[in-house]
């Protein structure tokens, strides 16, 4: 055996009829005609369609295996591909050996052909990539893993590993797991952390951003790509405990190269699926969300709208609308705002740019202006948010200020400082989180069914 | 300012002299000549050699600004580049304005342009990588996480990224952190995991192979790349609490196929380093251990040999040789025998593979001889082990015997269970670990150096 054999997605798109095959994959259904022969649908991960393989009764201890080839065994058939008839595929497969692998109980495999509610497949975790949606999910999270790799490497930036555990708290992203190697209890007796692992209290990261800061202001332009993580106990469908993120950070770069960044970074992602999965993106469209790919052309279209957080506020005071959130100047701009921005004002992507100071973190390049940071939210249709970032306050003076401001004890951040004690440069940065992504791509509605093992409060099986 | 300003190494090495330049980067040296004109030695990260910039004494504010270009200082310089008269050099920079974007004052600076100690600079881990080796050990840190993606999306390797936070124990692979919301304590009372964020008792994860598993059985081979845990109180130059894992999982394939795609695996990412980080690897091989370049070039020129565990237990035997820790058929091979077998015996990178069932986990594959496992491990002169692997057990009432034979809750692991309850299949897997694959390819000695910021016991600063 090959560490990697011929793949269903070769066999149908690319390999000439005539050829002999040999193929593995997994048996999404099967049926027996009446003249003595059977038709196997099988799959194996490598795409959504299935490869039709004809099996005569001819076929060497074809009583004996047919039988067991019920919906999710695993075979293995050699045989020669062949024009197919029908108009559906351009090949089938002609049988001469047939082998199965592994049986799949009938009675007892969850995964018969019918369909079953994202609900139910969330509690057998371990079998839903078997099915069509769960496999396009994969396959379109890795085509935009590796569309985030290829934008930032062909543009120089470096992959860097930033820390899981860490000491430090990126101020204000939300709450930490403890991460420790003593005994919890719940008497709350006071701890004496100098006693665990790490000697201090250790947390689980919520963003490498300020480590990411490190390598972009010594080695230039890198990105951090991994789990980052939040303990909320919220159970909504847009929020988990862990979940994956990239963060590029630039030196010498301002707000404009940032939004510019991040609009090209966007629509490479999007164009990459569109290319490489176009037959999942249908699915997607024509199963899942009917509006997937005019949203995914849309964003395509047009260059992305850059406005002022102070000229969204006015738009939103002007719109005649009642809101259940009403917004002034200063206060955050909730869903419904951006829905309406994305959606209906605007009907495109948005950049927002400027928020107030006193709504966002220490980290953020304070304007002239005394009120507004460098920080920008690109919104979408269909999902609002999908990367937040900032130009960093690289200022000393600046910097020290705000932590004042902000009663944050600038000994914690000694080293952050040092950044701008020593050849500070202006740099700029964003974040986007990667299951948002697969939710906009996909049209998923919880995003606990784009992720392969969500974790959310009282579930981290599998 | 643009995103991606013009960098270093293409200036240095594409740019056609006589072409207008804007650079911006950190002072590593500047010098004064009598002749009343500066050069700089300009570096951005891009690559390990400077760019020299002339600054005459007509470019405004010559006086004011050049006092301020000292080690670590920021600049931005723009200006004319021009072939250059020394033979190191195909091109320096004539600068007609230079603009000091932060300082760095050379009293305090800790980087002065002298050698420092390792030791040193793990205590400023945040000014490390504007060194000449940490700049380079970033550099091929990321062309190696480069390479390993796309070694395996070439090969239709899906990247699936499986849970941190995990309520499963991949057994035998080390003592593990826990993640918990809950206040910890001292005072050893029993624990109601109950009420902890996810319900039950959670750690971080050790490998991510038996969630690898489940998405391998489904949508065929697929990769983790992650990072991964260990709490161990370990303070050798080998070990972390925290590092980062690839781990490949292949359906459909057995230990010959796994051997293949490991040495295959490696190879590739050796060759990569050579030709994309050429001035690195040589900087390593003149700075850091002058046998890097050998070492790479045997892993290149040889078929990795393989041979049995039992084999190896029989040269070690017949050695003649005295070890600190004698070996007998049953036991683990230790460094002392690794290394004997590949730098002394072999002289070449080996595969040891059907190590004895009685030291290798569960999941692995019973040999006929009910002694053996098909177990491997890729050993290089050099480091030792860099990787380890198996064809995993796909036989349902096998590995049931299994878990009885380990003591093992088969309770625990029931979607495991299920894996070769519907469809089983053959399959084979490694893992390596990042870290130690850069130890390889850089001849650093000690772990903490070759990751951004290491975690050891009492030490997650930063």
């Amino acid at each position: 055996m090959t560490a990697v054999n011929p793949r269903v997605a070769s066999l149908l798109y690319e390999v000439a009829p005539g050829t002999q095959v040999d193929v593995s994959g997994w048996v999404r259904s099967r049926r027996d005609s009446k003249g003595g022969f059977s038709f196997i649908e099988l799959n194996d991960g490598s795409c959504m369609s299935n490869l039709q393989i004809i099996v005569d009764a001819d076929v060497p201890n074809y009583e004996d295996s047919i039988k067991d080839v019920t919906t999710g065994a695993s075979v293995r058939v050699t045989g020669e591909l062949k024009e197919s008839p029908g108009a559906k595929q351009r090949v089938e497969m002609q049988a001469k050996t047939l082998e199965v692998l592994g049986t799949a109980d009938a009675e007892s495999y969850p995964l018969q052909k019918k369909r079953h509610s994202f609900e139910f497949l969330r509690e057998i975790a371990h079998l839903r990539p078997r099915t069509n949606t769960f496999g396009a999910i994969a396959r379109v999270r890795n085509c935009v893993c590796r569309a985030i790799h290829d934008f930032f490497q062909e543009r120089g930036f470096l992959n860097v590993q930033t820390p899981i555990i860490t000491t430090s708290d990126c101020e204000g992203a939300g709450e930490m797991f403890t991460v420790t190697t003593l005994p919890p209890s719940t008497d709350g007796k006071p701890v004496d952390y100098t006693q665990d692992f790490f000697g201090k209290h250790a947390s689980l990261t919520v963003s490498g951003q300020l480590e990411g800061e490190i390598y972009a202001t010594a080695v230039g332009p890198i990105y951090t790509f991994g789990p980052t993580f939040r303990a909320e106990n919220s159970h909504t469908t847009r929020h988990l405990a862990e979940f994956w993120m990239v963060e590029p950070e630039v030196p010498f770069c301002d707000l404009d190269g940032n939004m510019q960044l991040a609009e090209d970074f966007i629509k490479t992602i999007v164009r990459r699926c569109l290319d490489e999965c176009a037959e999942d993106m249908q699915f997607f469209n024509d199963r899942i969300d009917k509006t997937v790919l005019e949203t995914m052309n849309n964003i395509l279209e047009h260059e992305f709208k850059r406005i002022s957080y102070t000229e969204a506020v006015e738009l939103i005071l002007n719109s005649g609308k009642e809101w259940e959130y009403p917004v002034s100047w200063g206060s955050n701009l909730q869903a419904e705002h951006e829905k309406w921005l994305t959606e209906e004002h605007f009907k495109q992507p948005i950049i927002v740019f400027d928020y107030p100071r006193s709504i966002k973190p220490f980290y953020m390049y304070c304007n002239e202006d005394g009120k507004t940071v460098r920080a920008m939210d690109v919104l979408v249709p269909g999902v609002g948010e999908i990367i937040g970032g900032s130009q960093r306050e690289h200022r000393l003076d600046v910097l020290e200020a705000r932590f004042q401001e902000c009663g944050l004890d600038p000994e914690e951040y000694w080293w952050y400082l040092d950044l701008r004690r020593y050849g500070s440069v202006p740099h700029a940065g964003f974040g986007l989180g990667l299951e948002r992504m697969i939710l906009l791509l996909t049209g998923m509605q919880n995003i606990r069914d784009v992720i392969p093992f969500p974790r959310t409060p009282n579930n981290a099986e599998f």
